[in-house]
């Protein structure tokens, strides 16, 4: 039997019982998993409910599933506990050393974390989401004094996710500049960007995988060819070193990953966090 | 001493243990947290500057730091253990016991959550993303066939933020059409709607909330007047409620929590997991 039920089971979203079970799940190579999100866990009733739902597929599939739960009220938690899975709780485990660290008992009350408790977080992002989405792609805005960072690389480098990842994330302002043909060919940062260089970051990408994802979009085109992807890259690199813009490679990172070492080497500071 | 330095210690970006962090420390009202992500602390040597870091804090602010560490690896784990903090590792209070359940050793190895180990959850992702980008505010390329789900809404009531998420966390591929004057008049779904019913899903929010966030982008003018926005927020509930399209009130939910709630009341599948 090498396949389990996961449940996230959370009073909330489930965001943080899914985040903490994918880290987790991804240590155990070789295993399928197949996951189901029980959000808005919120009174006994629906407590009793997930606690069907869980021993239903215990029994249908013979093997107990795992339990991902992030149940802040001990009740709630009390219930779910007795479903017939492996019930890991993150409040379980962690609250009651915080708890003496702190020298204070914690609120037990659901609904804190990715609720609107913070609404100076909430505006950031929202606000920050929409200055991605009105300076993206060096059209439109160019509010630079007003960006945190500006991203800037060839087409299809992974600015565009990575400024919303960015906004939605950590509420950082992210602005993005396309390299193209003019700029590369002149070997100059354009001019438009020169006074705020301290801003500047660039993303790169391995030519072979620059072309993979050009091709999914226009086959067989020019944009898409090895001679103009490889051109590109080259020239965009030579273009930061030149021009003294730190920058990336970015072929084997994901998302999260491109963020966070951005953040890590400008030491931007994050405005918002999960 | 109502201040505490936090740090989340990762091998990684560092997201799961803000994630984790942050929904531990909402619990705790009245104190104030000061925090400091250290990300890719891959090696003994990082490790030990990491040690350094949380030391000198203990040190300067004559109180411990409290340390959320995701760090696979066992060795790195036991060196950031010895610095003079709480240390809470989550793969220390969870590895075992699941280990024991799935009767098999984890992998112990680093990179793998947020890593580029999926790459169909990546590619998922930023087609999402690009879809969501695409098929913005009604404009553009209205693939309606493509959406899993078509979000439809009044001016600022939350789509694109929405949308964006559901690329970013979930994959899922979110199109979103804005309800103006003209829909909202003839009380009818507009005719390109019409086709996609079952994929609809209707964003609604208190005028007064509707009202501040319209007046921050244009100050006293109709389109932030009370009148207007009573008008079309009541006027598009209406239009919900005659088409059948199920819908949410937003105004006390960040954008985590509209997501989550959408995906539960629709059944939608999440493609990809955070």
């Amino acid at each position: 039997m090498n396949r389990r039920t996961v449940f996230f089971v959370s009073d909330q979203t489930g965001v943080t019982a899914e985040t903490m079970g994918h880290s987790l799940l991804t240590q155990f190579d070789g295993l399928e998993f197949r996951p189901v999100t029980l959000p808005f866990i919120s009174t006994p009733d629906k407590a009793e409910e997930a606690v069907r739902k869980i021993n239903l597929v215990a029994q249908q599939e013979g093997v107990r599933p795992i339990v991902f739960s992030t149940l802040v009220q001990d009740d709630l938690r009390e219930l779910v506990k007795r479903a017939d899975g492996l019930f890991l709780d993150f409040f379980d485990a962690f609250l009651g050393p915080l708890e003496s660290e702190l020298a204070v008992r914690s609120s037990h009350t659901s609904g804190r974390a990715h609720s609107m408790a913070d609404q100076t977080a909430y505006n950031w992002r929202i606000n920050a989401v929409n200055f991605a989405l009105a300076n993206d792609d060096g059209a439109g805005a160019r509010d630079y004094e007003r960006a945190d960072l500006i991203l800037i690389g060839v087409s299809r480098s992974g600015k565009t996710p990575t400024c919303l990842y960015m906004a939605l994330q950590y509420g950082v302002f992210a602005a993005n500049f396309p390299l193209t043909d003019d700029e590369l060919e002149s070997g100059n940062l354009p001019a438009t960007l020169r006074p705020y260089q301290r801003k500047l970051f660039g993303l790169t990408i391995k030519p072979e995988r620059l072309q993979q994802i050009r091709n999914e979009r226009r086959p067989d085109s020019r944009y898409a060819s090895t001679q103009q992807v490889q051109y590109e890259v080259r020239a965009a690199e030579a273009l930061f070193a030149r021009a003294g813009v730190p920058s990336l490679e970015t072929t084997e990172c994901s998302i999260e990953e491109i963020c966070s070492r951005i953040l890590d080497r400008t030491g931007l500071e994050r405005r918002t966090r999960p």
